[in-house]
């Protein structure tokens, strides 16, 4: 067997986080690969002409409340980031810095950036702050902020964003099993079915 | 018990076919009260700023499979139009002239409608079309026709649009159970939750 789920993901996204929660274990009982493919959501917008649902007030207003729903449903802290949206170019370099330099402690990335940004609502926007973040959680945060700006990181990122595009992406997260397409954490049941099939 | 779910629709959204199909026996099941609310999807898009997911190319391909796979699990056909998007306007005028002038004959004038545009296909656009459509379908067509002209029937339809944007509508199908809003067929899980709660 060698099935995978491909998830391309955003640190600024939500629904992201909240399928960040889900599919290790949706993997794990299926005998599946996760393969994490960090891209950059605001490339995903400007390339697709898509926009954050928080444009539209009460559409934003809505997806408050459905984002608090799930996280009930999942059973997971979750705090809506008083700071969104934040940039998330250095975030989602220093995914493609960790994964490139430091894989070892790519999960406890994943957990610090998302926990600081969707259970803390730190603002991670702030070098300052994210350098604090880092360093709690045992990062060399002086060393990972320079990898950030090594070209191989930057062109990585772009890259994966642009695959992502011509995948049919337009917003995160999207996961792919095989060439199937699954947009959203209210997908994952999706999934879920298309690894047992 | 007096529970009750406002279903805010419009004939053109495709999602709203499915969650019609679904609706009836997840109240029958609740015991609750399926109250239909006919709007004006065009009018709640202009008012809120939102917009058709098909507006974004790649978005729109993703919603034809979705829509695919959800009515794959519902077991329920759907053939997705090929002249979407119809004006609604005339045959949402209907269904406010059938609830005004012949209730009697309102789930019959739903099935028809929702089976013509989402099963059939058909260009409803067109009111020669839709006049066959009624006809067949055992209505007086010129009459319902004529109806849709009628003060009270526009009147009334406009008010329940600026009523669905009043409560927080963004788009369709919106259900309400009590002041909770749940957006999308694929909500109807927590529309069931909730009729429990």
């Amino acid at each position: 067997m060698s099935k995978s789920v491909e998830f391309y993901f955003d640190f600024g996204s939500p629904a992201t986080y909240l399928a960040w929660t889900q599919l290790p274990k949706i993997c794990a009982a299926a005998g599946a690969e996760l393969v994490y493919k960090p891209m950059l959501l605001g490339g995903v917008f400007q390339a697709t002409g898509n926009a954050s649902p928080i444009s539209i007030p009460s559409k934003g207003r809505f997806m408050l409340q459905d984002l608090q729903r799930f996280a009930r449903r999942y059973q997971v802290p979750m705090q809506f980031s008083p700071y969104f949206p934040i940039n998330t170019l250095t975030l989602m370099r220093g995914a493609v810095a960790v994964q490139l330099h430091l894989p070892e402690r790519f999960d406890a990335y994943l957990t610090t950036i998302f926990q600081a940004m969707w259970v803390d609502a730190l603002n991670l926007g702030d070098l300052a702050v994210l350098g604090k973040v880092l360093s709690e959680a045992g990062f060399d945060a002086q060393q990972l902020l320079a990898l950030t700006s090594e070209q191989e990181v930057k062109d990585r990122l772009k890259a994966t964003t642009e695959e992502a595009v011509q995948r049919g992406v337009f917003g995160a997260p999207s996961m792919f099993v095989g060439n199937e397409l699954f947009f959203g954490q209210d997908r994952l049941d999706f999934v879920r079915e298309a690894l047992q099939g």
